[in-house]
């Protein structure tokens, strides 16, 4: 960055650069965010490492903060996050964690990381606040630990490995610990930070995380259950969702000989029948050789794709919900509510992606009373805490949902929506990954499927309010059944009868009655 | 990007790939915010073209689409955009529209663009919904014409030149004009567009902006002033900014050979006193030769630098605010309210960077009632449309603001606010620039400025009311004056008074207070 101050100079910048000059967008605006961002970022990479092996995630976090300042003017605190999945194959862990654009996301599977950027930029932001090296330790086949020590060379998006060492591993051990310094101011980051943990209990509650904050305080979220939802697979694109840039690229790494071979080897669930069809419909010949397709051939396939009708939907076997059950637990287990209703909609496609909504109304318990209705907001399976009015979610709950007609008084009711939408692409709206775009189909899904669980609430709200009067009813009962009984025993000069029988059927009823809801 | 179902493959991917599979994070996430996106980059792009080169801007931006389908289902759109500002450079031309993170913004001045990144971004979203290049027509010179017709290698990040041709420059034209086709959804985008014109209209009243729409339809906006702010200027960091990573950089750029010099030529108003008790302070000796420091010197000369209390603040001559005038006459050009307000704080600083906020408050006239305050928010001269709550200003205006004090009923009154703030760097929290992040300095900015403002607004009001209860006053003179008059003069049996010039010394005063409001 030479000053110099002559007419318009052009130039080129790295990624990395690019995201030094502008951490604002990655989340990383100020010490307190950035504090917040990092811890986000490395504890998804754990989770994610750990729900591609189906080992049910352990993770650990430690914060420690010395009274000395960063470049920031705030304290350099030490993170280091540990956990126990499937760990990072050592000839990748320099580009991995030292290079913007370097990663294992960027395929269409079902993933916390989308943009193959957070941990790098956890690391890049440690670097320039500190000045100091990221240490990775990781072991990915059980049998050797590598122990590295990085930096960022940030004008060439390139690692710097400053040591490297190798140990044999004795106990199998497998995961990934990673030690980085940074600037952080805690105790403005507190309340975000233990709010990312225990959402992310609720939407992982098969995990056990544990966090140590700087003052020494042990925040430990356990797991209430091992089964874990079954892990994302990878899919092949939709026809549907292909664009010309991404048919050249698959036209570019093919080895198919023919264009039926090559439909069914590279889309999603294209047999050889639907194909033929296909490919007369679009006029191309079955025969053709992919590698010799003109380039206005594949602009015409791609068009064709796209108005074919007989393309199977796209399959959400390659996501992996929560699941009704696994929700329910999560939410009941961090708010013990009276009430909840989890609805999990159909799978469902936006642009050739597909999605899954899940969403859960839940009342009264642990939920809070704050004037409006709460809202969690979860993304395969991140909870997201910022800039809720931006989100799609929050359109849906404040503009689109008419909370009365289910009975709710959203000002004065204790109600709790959460919402999770599983994609092998969320239509994030920022590179922080803090909002969902109000893409229409997702928006329907969400809506749908708040209106159903609503529908329960508002049954639930119906025999509450029945049960209440039948309550009061009894009470009114029981104050006086016996006088009246003693009364009329007394004008009529004989013993009181025993009105316990009557009265227990009545109170029985209700009990049952109360017992139901 | 093959399709290969194996385990945790690692690769790396070009920025143009990045922003490729992320377009949503761009601001182009469907046909209709596109269309915006991309309109609103192109404008801005000239806008900045024609400020630096003092050229009041003429910028014609025609949209047209013809019935044809493109990849997302939506029109193909045809967008031109021409200007008669500074024109591109032949050689930069290819790069700086057919690569992602080049070009001349990069560097520490105000302008629209940031991130050096809208243009590439309108084009590529082009290229992958339409497949079709873009026309890139420019004379910097004024002696030739260079016409460029270009695409974009997305994995490589690499412009492709399909095109070129040079003509001679007869009368001297100098400007840019792009072609490109994209994929649009006119009928969707065209409130926000035609807001973005309006607003844009607002903060560069000294811009002619014609644009016509695809029926046809012509909207102009003409300048109502030739004078131009002064143009930015760059202006050199300040060291209370500078971390290690910049400070190496210059380092390794640096020509100096010793401190003094070092220091004096490198950052901002840094004299030759200043300088040698910096040098004093932070235990570098002044001869010392500046490529010749060890990295813990340099870790300790930008730790010195934030702790040093003896440089002048940062200056803000290289901002260049609209000023009260100017954003006055764009409100009133626009909005035609009865009343206006317009304040401009003195240069303040967050993290190194030079800031200036201007707001105004403005009431009745043109302004609708809306049930809340409009809020219009701009940034280094751009309107921000979209993500309004997650806005500094929103903050400001709806949570810190106490309208009442100054009698002001938010949900009654016709009222606007509006907030530019500008900068050498502006905290953007996306990369769309919708938002800015709650930044405490320039928070705090816009609230003294809008207190400010509404002082004065309050004044107006309590004239105002004043003014009707004078109203109220004379209606009552009026009225029964003559009856009183013709009464008394029956009673006494005499001629009727000439009550006129009684009643107008009366009506005089409450007029001349209504032209005072």
């Amino acid at each position: 960055m030479a000053v110099q101050l002559s007419r318009e100079q052009f130039y080129e910048i790295s990624p990395a650069d690019f995201f030094y000059r502008n951490r604002d967008i990655a989340g990383f605006s100020n010490p307190a965010r950035a504090l917040y961002s990092a811890i986000r970022e490395l504890v998804e990479n754990s989770l994610d490492a750990g729900e591609l092996v189906r080992q049910p995630p352990d993770i650990y976090v430690r914060l420690t903060c010395d009274g000395e300042k960063g470049e920031e003017g705030a304290n350099i605190c030490t993170l280091r996050v540990e956990d126990n999945g499937s760990g990072v194959p050592a000839r990748h862990i320099p580009q991995a964690f030292g290079q913007v654009f370097y990663g294992s996301k960027y395929r269409l599977r079902q993933t916390r990381g989308t943009f193959g950027l957070g941990g790098t930029m956890a690391i890049l932001y440690g670097q320039i606040t500190t000045n100091s090296p990221v240490r990775v330790v990781s072991s990915a086949d059980g049998k050797r630990i590598h122990d590295y020590t990085l930096m960022i060379d940030i004008r060439n998006n390139r690692p710097i490995v400053l040591k490297h060492q190798v140990f044999s591993n004795h106990d199998g051990w497998r995961g990934t610990i990673i030690e980085t310094k940074l600037e952080g101011d805690y105790s403005r980051a507190m309340p975000k930070i233990l709010e990312y943990f225990r959402q992310t209990a609720i939407v992982a509650p098969y995990a056990n995380l544990t966090f140590v904050d700087p003052k020494g305080r042990l925040y430990r979220f356990e797991r209430v259950t091992e089964n874990m939802p079954k892990p994302p697979e990878e899919t092949k694109p939709h026809p549907y969702g292909i664009d010309v840039e991404t048919m050249k690229r698959i036209i570019a790494s093919t080895q198919c000989r023919d264009m039926v071979s090559f439909l069914r080897e590279h889309f999603h669930k294209i047999g050889r029948i639907t194909a033929l069809k296909f490919l007369e419909f679009a006029g191309i010949p079955p025969r053709r050789r992919p590698k010799r397709l003109s380039n206005d051939e594949i602009v015409r396939l791609v068009k064709a794709m796209k108005k074919f009708n007989g393309f199977r939907a796209p399959s959400a076997d390659c996501l992996s919900p929560l699941g009704v059950e696994l929700f329910k637990a999560g939410i009941v287990k961090e708010l013990k509510p009276e009430f909840v209703s989890v609805k999990q909609r159909p799978p469902s496609v936006y642009s050739g992606y597909p999605f899954i909504v899940e969403v859960a109304v839940a009342y009264g318990g642990g939920i809070p009373r704050t004037g409006d209705i709460l809202l969690y907001r979860f993304a395969n399976r991140i909870p997201l805490l910022y800039d809720e009015a931006s989100d799609v979610s929050w359109k849906v709950v404040h503009q689109l949902m008419n909370w009365r007609y289910y009975k709710v008084d959203p000002s004065t009711d204790p109600v709790a929506v959460f919402v999770h939408v599983c994609s092998t692409k969320i239509p994030y709206r920022s590179v922080g990954k803090e909002f969902i775009a109000d893409v229409p189909e997702i928006e329907r899904e969400i809506l749908n499927g708040l209106r159903e669980a609503a529908r329960e609430l508002s049954l639930f709200l119906s025999r509450k309010i029945a049960v209440q009067k039948e309550k009061q009813r009894l009470d009114i009962f029981e104050k006086y059944l016996p006088k009246i009984a003693r009364f009329s025993a007394e004008l009529a000069g004989r013993k009181p009868p025993d009105i316990k029988p009557l009265l227990k059927s009545v109170i029985k009823y209700g009990l049952e009655e109360e017992k139901e809801g």
